[in-house]
């Protein structure tokens, strides 16, 4: 098998969109631009671009690397394989709620699927990203595209993706701090409330109908949340002031973007004027933050040039 | 404002649907009928056919009753309208999880509106019937017919109203025993993991776009549920034998029928062989049953003849 450089193009996403807690995901038009040389020696040349240039390890212990070296093995090439130059382009920001490990794990198998003439159907591909991040909710919009709802059943992931028949744009807030995965998880308790819950398969059903029929009277309270975001408050100080901000303007919706800190708006015609209101909301917090306007990513990860 | 004898047709409903706990609900075809003469004067006559015609009280705290009189009041003409004629045809068997509390309310207020002319709508029917049954999993379906998403935020309920595009029977197994929805709610514990409350928003999600999109292939998980069948089994011996007769036999699932002690598989072109596996692993379980093979109702509730 002889294996030639590719370039892939992974999209950011955002995973939960307020009540559905580890299930439910959506790609941003914010991606990470990921080109792959297979090499038969071993060695890596790990360049990066963008977001994480400091701080991502070009190291053996590079996720994209990792990532690749599961496919290589996954189709019996590990031992054809041994190296490979990376040139990664980064602009999905690291650590903030976007996604950015999904893109890079996404990015890592999608190109070493493709240098490896496609051996892999999108659904391995799902099911070795999911083992390797741990969940499906961001590396199945990050494959997929589109809005995903995803479950894993005795470790097998399945995902479901649409495009929603709303048309809006994702006004994502940026902090001007990091918080790590781990830290937003250990906040949440392990038992909840039954009632807590059943709100949150209300929210979830009504939104993935509204989304589904194109009913946006519907959406009205539909992101409404009692399981991981009141929990996570704590970590961002005003995040149900900046919430507030965004519906008082005018957004469709709210909510905490993955494990935070990127706070989401879903707007139509006010984005900038939402953005500026959730911004605004933030500095009465002595909170600074910068913001993008990002369109649904339809395509998921895929080949470029 | 002169009152006329009316007729409304109600459907029994089944709720939680497995996954969507006091959330999704299904209107069947087997339906309570009512007649009501409204009179001017005091007194109640009530006349009681088919199930229920033992238990059910004819007197004033007769709950189709109850549910006149909110409707009277609601619309100032409790003092016009002081007793009234009621019959009653009942198909829709009593504390077998088939929503025939609901039914009743839902039969009294829609009754009521239709002789004073309709002076409500459908929303406001679903506020009254909510207000009264407790919750609207139930009164939804046999006020809107078809399948229903319902949530309630602040005290006012609201429900996401389609007709499933996945082509289906549903098979109601009812064992010969009386279950008080009292006594499966008592079973339930307040708190619940984290990790169960998950499996219930992703399989209800997995469901609801599964049944709106026409995606048979992505309801195989959709009916898990961990919050409250696992506590309910030990209510109805056999439970999930019964489950699993009904899939081995190719149900597209299987489920506790609201509270119970009703199980519900979905079926399409097997519902007699479906049905009769379900009895065998009842059976097996020292539970005796009969079955019903239901369309599901898209009418709700409505005047005839």
């Amino acid at each position: 098998m002889d294996a030639k450089t590719v370039k892939v193009r992974v999209p950011g996403t955002s995973a939960n969109l307020g009540p559905g807690f580890d299930t439910l995901g959506i790609a941003c038009s914010c991606y990470n631009d990921l080109e792959l040389t297979l090499l038969r020696e071993e060695g890596l040349e790990i360049e990066i671009h963008g977001e994480g240039a400091e701080n991502i390890p070009r190291t053996s212990r590079n996720i994209v690397w990792r990532s690749i070296q599961k496919v290589l093995r996954r189709v019996g090439c590990a031992d054809e394989f041994k190296g490979a130059r990376i040139v990664m382009d980064n602009k999905v920001p690291l650590s903030r709620g976007l996604g950015s490990s999904a893109t890079a794990i996404v990015g890592g198998i999608k190109a070493a699927n493709e240098a490896l003439g496609n051996p892999l159907k999108n659904r391995d591909l799902l099911k070795i990203a999911t083992d390797i991040e741990g969940h499906p909710d961001n590396v199945a919009p990050a494959i997929f595209g589109g809005m995903t709802i995803s479950t894993v059943r005795n470790g097998w992931p399945e995902t479901f993706r649409f495009i929603p028949k709303i048309r809006f744009k994702m006004v994502v807030v940026v902090p001007d701090f990091f918080l790590p995965t781990k830290a937003a998880r250990e906040v949440l308790p392990e038992k909840v409330d039954r009632a807590d819950a059943i709100v949150n398969i209300g929210s979830t059903a009504m939104m993935i109908a509204a989304f589904i029929k194109g009913s946006r009277h519907f959406l009205r309270n539909a992101f409404d949340d009692a399981l991981h975001q009141p929990y996570r408050a704590e970590l961002i100080p005003g995040m149900y002031d900046v919430f507030k901000a965004a519906r008082k303007e005018g957004a469709l919706g709210a909510f905490l973007s993955g494990a935070g800190p990127c706070l989401m708006a879903l707007a139509s015609g006010n984005e900038r004027s939402v953005a500026e209101a959730m911004q605004r909301a933030f500095k009465e917090n002595n909170v600074e933050s910068t913001y993008m306007i990002l369109d649904i990513d339809k395509e998921g990860a895929r080949l470029i040039e």
